[in-house]
């Protein structure tokens, strides 16, 4: 087996070919003037078992592409085994058809990936398990929750742990069971008329004087978040720490969150990230334990 | 059979339709703030033969996932045809592998768009013609050259057309059969120390006072052109038109070759263009010919 960097990586591939003493082969890449992508694998790849590392964090299309191009080539090379590790999915919330006639993009983005000539498939946190169903041959769930967990650990004692939406409760569950420690989420309902989303029945936030640890999937423009941070405060929580795995910090996000009363942001390295705001959680053991 | 247009077509969808009397859906799309694609076909297709029009201008990769979202979409509605119209066919330069271990783009592309579920291609002017091939179906090819002769014919009679590298021989033989005029091109070596490419011999060209019209197929950089527009110069030739399919004009392309000497730059519309700069051939009726 050997590790096949992409072009996004976030240095996860380096790390993982490290800690598993696997041979590394990077691919040559550069954009053309017009910004066509260049892919190049710059040796004869033998070996029939390989890795490939990409994460799929903006621009998303772009690496999306050069990763159905640098698959598509490794196809070529007949490499039997192809085994794709996605640190950050995009396009992973669109899985269904919301509205008649939309794209489920995640479907048609795991379609060709496996068309292209993916056998195996291994993605950090998808934001529903259930979609890589969509790509038809063996896919892995790889969870960064527990090394997520060694930093809140080292901060906090028995904290309350809160998903700021029902769809992060799964989450919650995950991390407070290893802090040993009780967690539950916040309600919200939908207004039919103004399609507006509301705190439904506040829950009884027991958080006085207690510290509470937020977690989601993805920080996207923050206002889930920023919103959960209001509503603990407002109940009295001493720290609150915002967690998650993948961190878009869309425009001003990371901002809002301390500017809302965020201790401190806790967020993995599936996209890149200013260490000077963020603490940064490695996932490249949680990469290499499933491999 | 009906149009759909797709996120990218610079309005020839709307033209072509009109052209054919056919009914032209739009899709609806945008962009979440995160930089992913959202498609949508607003309607319920019920027709069985479909003519996607998506152009691949820059962001090409992005235009390019928009694409097989649409294509996909437009399959799980049970659609029998699709006939993917590609006015500017991104990748189309890489097409074989110049390199050991190159990604040959083209390849992957035309691949993945037949396996997103189009049936039917037909691309405006590719950059080979052979290489529709790599699509597994039905392939046609749309020549705008007679669309751009009718704008050379009005601004001069006989000249010299001349392809500016022996890869564009063909389109210049294409274009001065139609003005019933001659044509010629510019040979080239590639020196095998320093990979840098030079004239090899001057062809005998015989364009003292004489106009002559440069044809290619894309102008990107407009190097190529800016180097021929000197030859011709330097060999005393009148006035000398630039004309192309595919109007990249990445940087100041277009503001070097008025300084070389362009008396005018006559292009396509399977790129947006400035039509303040360009004189703007439109190819809907030759797309609509072809279907």
């Amino acid at each position: 087996m050997i590790i096949l960097g992409g072009t996004a990586t976030n240095g996860i591939d380096e790390k993982v070919s490290s800690l598993l003493n696997l041979k590394l082969v990077k691919v040559e890449h550069k954009v053309f003037p017009d910004g066509e992508s260049y892919v190049r694998i710059p040796e004869q790849i033998t070996d029939k078992d390989v890795v490939v590392i990409q994460s799929l964090y903006p621009p998303q299309d772009k690496h999306l592409i050069e990763l159905f191009l640098i698959v598509e080539t490794l196809s070529d090379m007949k490499v039997d085994k192809i085994t794709v590790v996605i640190p950050y999915l995009a396009y992973s919330r669109q899985n269904r058809r919301f509205k008649e006639g939309e794209a489920v993009s995640i479907k048609t983005i795991l379609n060709l990936l496996r068309k292209s000539g993916a056998t195996s498939l291994a993605v950090v946190e998808p934001h529903h398990y259930e979609e890589l169903e969509y790509f038809d041959g063996d896919t892995k769930v790889i969870d960064p929750i527990p090394y997520i967990s060694k930093v809140v650990s080292q901060r906090t004692e028995k904290p309350l742990v809160l998903a700021p939406d029902k769809g992060a409760l799964n989450r919650a569950k995950r991390l407070a069971e290893i802090l040993s420690t009780d967690y539950t989420f916040i309600e919200k309902e939908r207004d039919l008329n103004t399609g507006e989303v509301r705190i439904k029945n506040l829950p009884e936030l027991k958080v006085k004087g207690r510290d509470v640890v937020l977690i989601d999937d993805i920080i996207s423009t923050g206002g889930t978040m920023v919103q959960a941070i209001n509503i603990v405060k407002k109940h009295g929580a001493r720290k609150v720490y915002v967690t998650a795995v993948h961190g878009l910090f869309i425009g001003d996000a990371y901002s809002r969150l301390i500017e809302a009363g965020a201790e401190e942001v806790i967020i993995t390295n599936t996209i890149p990230q200013d260490p000077s705001k963020v603490t940064i959680v490695d996932v490249s053991e949680a990469v290499a334990r499933t491999l």
